[in-house]
């Protein structure tokens, strides 16, 4: 028996939540996409309670010296409001995972086997300052037959109540049990110290928000986590590397959105490539207003470069600063991004095909690309139609994360009386 | 970056275990069969060398008063080598999962991804006293690509010495590095404290063993752990059962391997079978030297049962005990499971549709069967050739696990020079 002996603070809700999640586990899809509309319905009934909620917290944000970044993630107004009721609305436009017959057999003696999609039962999350996060995770492990428990932080408490109670409001309205949501704001850091040793209550925690948030999440839990992680994403431009290739997917995996895990962060450059590309490559990355941290080769040959530092080839910027390296070969970069890579997304830009399938090959990531911008490890963009993160671990769920990654599966075993000779 | 910054005493093993992942997983299948054929040849050559040095761990383990079961399982003789040895040629014939592409599309602008399948890179193993496992796991690591590093324990620590040895040898002279499977026995204790610690060199742990080695790896473990855990395995006897299946199932269940993992350990009988069932059912279990231990209502039934305590409930005995409850309907039944079970095995003998459909769906457990042994739950008997052991934990893998189980997958993404809009 795998449940914790101890009762604590968290036990009611976390008794309730897995109470909760044999009913969702029995949910039709029906059932569970009536939730997801009455859900979307109340957000869009109820946009100036969650505004009021909402500005009580960034009142307080403004008087505890929130970051103006943190201060705009916190915001909800009209618009958002009614993104997270459309988001919400897709979600419930989605296949449903559970109940998929991943596969089968009949076995010699003609007991049959058969592999099915099941929920995990009760889904963890740990985020900050992000209300849009607490409607999102509850909206993809309602659709994936999964009760969930939110930590949203402090910062976000009063938002977060507004809408776990009327994510709780609309299930109950279809008859499914209101705790399938709850959110653990009240219980503080406490909470979610307890969440993250929940083992046989919680079946999975899902960390979102910063690299130091999800690293203390994995080193403290108990429970299994997704661990969604960081993106020290390179681009390889080699020496035969199509010179308009290079500019604009270095421009579009750098520019388009830099704050995101996806986003290019250190660009290295094959020395043969290092005349011809360098200049237009990071005289448009300029242009954009990119910084560029740069070796020594680099400064010569791009004068507006900044010295780069040891520290740059390990930091994921998430803002418009690139680190760029000149590297004698294939092999040199290959080394260098196995030394500072994050395993998230690596591409190389090049014309040489054996330098194309040795990159594939070789290099350890959850994804890997030849001619194409980072850019694209993206739920939205692999066609998954929802974005339950990116994982950058290798158990359970690598790369971008769909509604599948939110289930287990089990064996269903069919016999006429079959025993075992 | 994941690198672990503090270097410790079993650093220089674990870099030289990432290096040799890296050649392992650019190996091709050929390669890997051909090391796996000179290993098993090894072990036919050196029987001498290995059951010396075994004999040697064997009286050191009956100095230290070593149980006979256990004294047992740390026997290798000529007999056992040659097992081992062709369970070695046999998972050089399975099917290599490196390399297999999982799924795969073409996006809208023309870019191409694949999810294929890739070695962890390094697993990592820690068990005690049976040298057969050194073997066992460096045979499946090596076939799916994986660097091994292996905690045998004290008690086998000659034989493991020995068998790396000849593994090593085998290795190298198919030309794969040595280091692909190492031991860190000489390490003790400490060796497995670290190797737990080692996030970052270690990307997957199993653990194989006692419930109370197992515990304590899922404790204590930072690296990632696939958990083959207890089974607390029920079966259920619902009003309508099969009389004639239910005795053999029930007998096959418990009798025939009593100390696996698969094996019943309670049995719920519907009380408006009692009558009609307990009798025959458990007198061909007290025929076969099973002891009962029953709530009163067996007792009354069945005079040769002793009393069952609470405990009884949530034992898993490995032996010639069974224990037996009378339930009022499938809903106790089920509640019954609900409270005791480890989620591993559930059979259900029934008549009746409704209930079958109700038992599949609505308990939670790796296998979950109608009218079928509990003894089905097995890598063999599900037809995936290698028994990797058999997972009760929800994330990754759930219920038996094959070589697929030993890799993760990563994105290939294939452009030309497409960048998002």
């Amino acid at each position: 028996m795998s449940e914790p002996t101890e009762p604590t603070v968290l036990t009611p809700m976390l008794e309730a939540a897995r109470t909760a999640s044999l009913a969702l586990a029995g949910a039709t899809t029906l059932q569970k996409n009536a939730a997801l509309q009455a859900i979307a319905d109340a957000l869009r009934q109820n946009v100036p309670a969650i505004v009021e909620a909402n500005e009580l917290d960034r009142t307080h944000g403004r008087e505890n010296g929130l970051a103006a970044g943190l201060l705009d993630r916190l915001m909800l107004d009209e618009s958002r409001i009614e993104a997270l009721a459309s988001a919400v609305t897709a979600i419930s436009g989605l296949t449903d995972p559970v109940g998929e017959v991943v596969t089968g057999s009949s076995l010699p003696n003609g007991v049959k086997i058969s592999q099915v999609r099941v929920p995990f039962g009760v889904v963890g999350a740990i985020y900050e300052a992000r209300p849009n996060v607490t409607v999102d995770i509850a909206a993809l492990a309602l659709k994936s037959g999964n009760a969930a428990v939110l930590r949203g932080g402090s910062a976000a408490e009063n938002s977060n109540r507004v809408l776990v109670g009327l994510i709780q409001q609309a299930l109950a309205s279809v008859g499914l049990p209101a705790e399938s949501v709850q959110t653990i704001d009240p219980f503080g850091r406490e909470g979610a110290a307890l969440l993250m040793k929940a083992r046989g209550y919680v079946d999975v925690l899902i960390p979102r928000g910063s690299a130091n948030l999800i690293n203390t999440v994995v080193a403290e839990s108990k429970v299994p986590v997704i661990e969604t992680g960081a993106g020290v994403v390179h681009v390889f431009l080699d020496e035969s590397a199509n010179a308009q290739w290079a500019e604009d997917i270095v421009h579009n995996s750098k520019v388009q959105r830099p704050s995101v895990c996806n986003a290019l962060e250190t660009l290295l450059v094959h020395e043969k490539a290092a005349d011809r590309l360098l200049g237009p490559v990071l005289g448009r990355l300029a242009a954009s207003g990119v910084t560029i941290h740069g070796d020594e080769r680099v400064q010569a040959a791009f004068p507006g470069a900044v010295p780069a530092t040891e520290d740059d080839w390990s930091t994921e910027y998430m803002s418009l600063d690139l680190a760029v390296r000149v590297v004698g070969s294939l092999d040199e970069a290959m080394e260098h991004i196995r030394r500072y890579s994050t395993r998230h997304t690596e591409s190389i830009i090049t014309s040489d095909v054996v330098n194309a399938e040795r990159f594939l090959n070789e290099v350890d990531a959850a994804a890997v690309m030849v001619n194409a911008s980072t850019r694209f490890t993206d739920g939205g963009e692999f066609g998954f139609g929802a974005e339950v993160g990116i994982s950058t671990q290798k158990l359970h769920a690598r790369g971008p994360m769909g509604l599948p990654e939110l289930t287990s599966t089990k064996w269903i075993v069919r016999g006429m009386g079959q025993v075992r000779v």
